[in-house]
């Protein structure tokens, strides 16, 4: 199930220059029948920079891979879906670092330059035997990189119902930029603890203390404004590599080049966030909430999750009930900014539903279910407390996520 | 749909001297069927005291049944069910105080000794002629009280599939205390809007300021320790109510007696609050989640309520799932305190699933399948931080709750 998402074109997604990739199965879950070993070699000049679950028990990689990321820059990324390798303790730290090793004679790299990523069920060992198998057969003699990167995307596949990718070409004053990222996750804060993973390549020539700026800059205004469900994985990662193989002038400072680039990186993460929430766990609607004026983006991103979290707000998406008092409740238990509950305006599409905290007398019940009978719609709540306007995605409740979560392991 | 819940017998809920009640059809909901309207009359001595939600669209009975507290001794409580009157306004407010104004002249008290409580569906009116009518034919000329108690749990049900009520009589040193509790809500924290309300009845001797001592105490170790979806309503309410007509000594002080009240108090309204859960929306397990070591009860409150209102922890609890990764991937997600995940332990029942944050060796899946095969099983989770032990109650999420939210309206 996904809303409005189609799958990708293989003539779409473009390979970058600096950067090439293998996928093979490595029977990560005993009876895969499909790729879920990922492995990408970045160039010698590519720079990389990632942002991480905050959950506590993060996993065992994401451990690793922070740690990597102070140490030396990255030349290999290694992901494998099916497992997340979390709950594991000392040994899934072990269990890594061995795979690093493997990796690292067999592409003569430094272990320490391998950034390891791993999404699927939790509190299991990898399978060990199987992944030094795999990575024997699949990398010993000569490597065979795959040509057509939707393939990229189709490895890192869980519960997701189709593979996310994008590409884009755009310019850094007159020089041409190639970008494509792949994302997985059929929620970011995540069903299945199938995790959230993102990953943006582009050739770019920017300096690494741009690039941290960027991904930050990027990460708040993109995957951290999605939600399916609200549960934050323990394997949450995301990742901007740039290869510098392009033409323009390095980005040393936060000038013009880097608000263009941010700008187009902003979009293009902005799609793969959106491609998540779209094949959300059954979802059958697609809702965007703005929040308007809020005094920062932090405010936006808790009033607009407080509604899009709320199962009683989500089943009633789900079912095209306009039952919208409950997102009045729903952000009146806010607890983190002082909301006034006088001034709120709430509006279903360009229609009001509440103005300044009570049904707005120009309401019509039988509008407000015509909109919401779309697959598609949009909440925009207006706070009046300050400058700050973004948007939230979300999906709806359905019998189907509970389907998909009850039986997740059968 | 319930847990093991039974409904009480008529001959076991009693009445309380002190205190008298009427209900009757005020057609809130225009097609009601059954008694949906309920009065209780408090003898001139009673003391009350009262908890409402933080919710901060709190429905006008609410905000006027707070205004009213500080101003004069309650002699009146009227509870509709059908119609939460909030998000309405100061209409809203205007409304509740006309329903008072008329119920002080039929029962002769000052209309600011009248605290109003409504649940039910939320951003509608009143329906103020239909209740005008009812009360002028139910309340005109001589009052019907009724002699059943159980009557004014019934009044007060909403999605409830049992009334929920308990008598209790026990000893404060040797003066026998008459007690009878009543509540409603299918999650106090609360599918539909419907909102969780309780009532406490006894006959006990306690001066105002023990008494609003008291009614914190019970409700924070109880009340506040249930969770069905992690929707706090805009109309929560817990009121407790002594008609000071039982011979034991006042209770000035938190003396002996005191804490005897308490105990007492506290096994009534835990039990009610177990009632609550275990006719939980769609529920089909019924499950304790016991929080060890906590630093004190916010931290069990933040803890618990983290694993009981994942959505991902509570299909896998629907679907007798052992897939416990996911409690750990929840309780990492607590932001509000620090926890060392390397500490953590949790039982399933009473086997070890998780030691020191990691799998535990004597860990067995077959067993774990077992256990939440159950209707009822418990959760076992320290932190060893600290020494206050609690336990949270919750639910399921299973394919009934969404029926039961997306077909609310219909």
């Amino acid at each position: 199930m996904s809303v409005n998402l189609k799958k990708p074109l293989k003539k779409d997604i473009l390979p970058v220059p600096g950067f090439s990739f293998l996928t093979f199965n490595a029977k990560v879950k005993e009876k895969s029948k499909k790729n879920d070993f990922l492995i990408f070699e970045l160039n010698d000049k590519a720079l990389t920079a990632a942002v991480f679950t905050k959950n506590k028990f993060c996993a065992a990689p994401v451990i690793l891979a922070k740690q990597n990321l102070t140490k030396i820059n990255p030349r290999l990324l290694v992901i494998n879906s099916g497992n997340a390798n979390a709950g594991t303790g000392k040994n899934g730290i072990v269990d890594a670092k061995k795979i690093n090793l493997l990796l690292s004679s067999k592409f003569n790299v430094n272990p320490n330059s391998i950034l390891p990523f791993s999404t699927g069920v939790i509190l299991q060992p990898l399978p060990m035997r199987r992944i030094t198998q795999a990575i024997n057969d699949n990398c010993s003699k000569q490597i065979k990189y795959n040509s057509h990167w939707i393939e990229a995307a189709q490895a890192i596949m869980t519960t997701d119902t189709i593979p996310k990718a994008i590409s884009q070409k755009f310019f850094l004053s007159k020089h041409e930029i190639s970008c494509t990222g792949i994302a997985k996750g059929s929620g970011m804060i995540n069903p299945n603890m199938a995790t959230m993973l993102g990953f943006i390549f582009l050739d770019a020539n920017i300096s690494k203390k741009m690039l941290n700026c960027l991904i930050h800059e990027v990460v708040e205004r993109t995957f951290n404004l999605i939600t399916v469900d609200g549960d934050t994985s323990t394997n949450d990662s995301f990742l901007i590599s740039c290869s510098n193989l392009a033409k323009n002038k390095r980005i040393e400072t936060k000038n013009s080049l880097y608000i263009q680039l941010r700008k187009n990186l902003m979009g293009i993460a902005g799609k793969l966030a959106e491609m998540i929430i779209r094949d959300g766990e059954g979802a059958t609607k697609f809702i965007k909430i703005e929040i308007k004026n809020a005094k920062n983006i932090d405010e936006v991103k808790i009033a607009g999750k407080a509604i899009a979290n709320s199962p009683l707000v989500k089943t009633a998406f789900f079912a095209s009930d306009p039952n919208l008092g409950r997102i009045l409740s729903a952000l009146g238990n806010i607890s983190a900014f002082n909301i006034n509950t006088n001034l709120i305006d709430i509006k279903l599409n360009n229609n009001f539903v509440v103005q300044k905290g009570k049904i707005a007398l120009s309401y019509s019940e039988s509008k407000a279910l015509k909109a919401m009978k779309a697959k598609e719609f949009m909440l925009s709540i207006n706070l009046k407390r300050g400058k700050t306007t973004a948007t939230v995605l979300t999906t709806d409740l359905s019998y189907e996520y509970i389907k998909i979560n009850a039986e997740y392991r059968t």
